[in-house]
């Protein structure tokens, strides 16, 4: 079997630890129990330092093997691909699986990012709120009937759907209970726990190395 | 072989007539020269009459057979894992077509659509032009040294990040010659230009209807 290998940065300010995208390929390679090893590019410079492996200057990508692979959502269905822990293997299985991973991306965190972004960047008004907002309510109909969003199980759907709203501007909106427990069930898994302990420790060891340095 | 069925609204305004999400679907069965039939929702009450079978009140959703499926992007990974000519067979083609494929929906059109929609809602000072604009250079970094995103050839990642690209608020932002010849290159193909039509018509023959109705 092929080394797999999840790149990211070697440093991070504090803020974002714990949200790093490279969690996700982390969390999943637990979930699935592959073996893994995390690799670095540098966080200074990273809009210009690595763009030949990732032409948007962001992590992370993925080796495994011959195969390279960046953004989290497509190294997510590759792991998914390998192991039927993440997304089973009968074809309606699986499509249900890949659509609630589409939809996690490009119906939710396409809304929630970007209204995100605005509040960072001091919008008072934010006119992607009630966008976002009707979004999330849809989304709280369908959590409302299941605990997983395919296959009556936990997948890979699950794993990235979470991790799009446990951001604290999404989770702390509205009330939302079936959505809240959701993500309370999903990220106590300790495959999640794991992979955010894991990530958070990689990025506070590279602390004592840049003050050395600095 | 299952019969695919791509299901759409049953009329649009004309706006949105040439740019509604089910064209991708048309457009891959198209390319992969896969037979198709189009059945239709209603467009009044969109929002709450078809929530069982697509949670966010949008179309496209896809049947093959007893695979039923939401999100445009998952339909279009299904439809590409059927056919080589959407997506190569070897793990590594593989691989780079569903990365620019996610890229497609999750690095591009997360910020175009959003960007759009403010500029749609009014907004006069659009705080998501600066990090559109980014995105867009870095892409058009990569098409000025490519023909087609992955494999060197036509896959479903272009027929995805081209329809992404399309719309007129992006392509009339900024100078990107590269990102400009690729939209044109991609967009001139007759599989495009049939689906489009089919569209287009598919709709303007329902305004018949609609004014004996109305």
């Amino acid at each position: 079997m092929s080394e797999l290998i999840i790149w990211t940065y070697d440093w991070v300010p504090e803020g974002p630890r714990g949200f790093v995208r490279d969690l996700r390929l982390r969390w999943a390679c637990e979930e699935a129990g592959l073996t893994y090893s995390v690799r670095t590019v540098p966080f200074d410079g990273r809009e210009t330092n690595h763009l030949s492996r990732q032409p948007f200057g962001q992590v992370p990508f993925l080796n495994d093997g011959e195969v390279e692979i960046f953004e989290s959502g497509a190294g997510l269905l590759h792991l998914a691909r390998k192991n039927e822990k993440l997304m089973p293997r009968d074809p309606a299985g699986e499509a249900e699986t890949i659509q609630w991973m589409i939809a996690a991306l490009n119906s939710i965190e396409m809304v929630t990012v970007p209204w995100w972004f605005l509040d960072m960047s001091g919008e008072k008004d934010n006119r992607l709120a009630g966008w976002a907002g009707k979004r999330l309510d849809q989304l709280e109909k369908v959590l409302n009937e299941r605990e997983w969003l395919a296959a009556d199980r936990f997948t890979a759907a699950d794993l990235l759907m979470a991790d799009v709203l446990r951001l604290p501007k999404v989770r702390s909106s509205g009330d939302r209970p079936a959505t809240d427990s959701y993500v309370t069930r999903v990220t106590d898994r300790p495959s999640f726990k794991k992979a955010r302990a894991d990530q958070i420790a990689h990025f506070a060891a590279a602390d004592e190395s840049r003050s050395a340095a600095g």
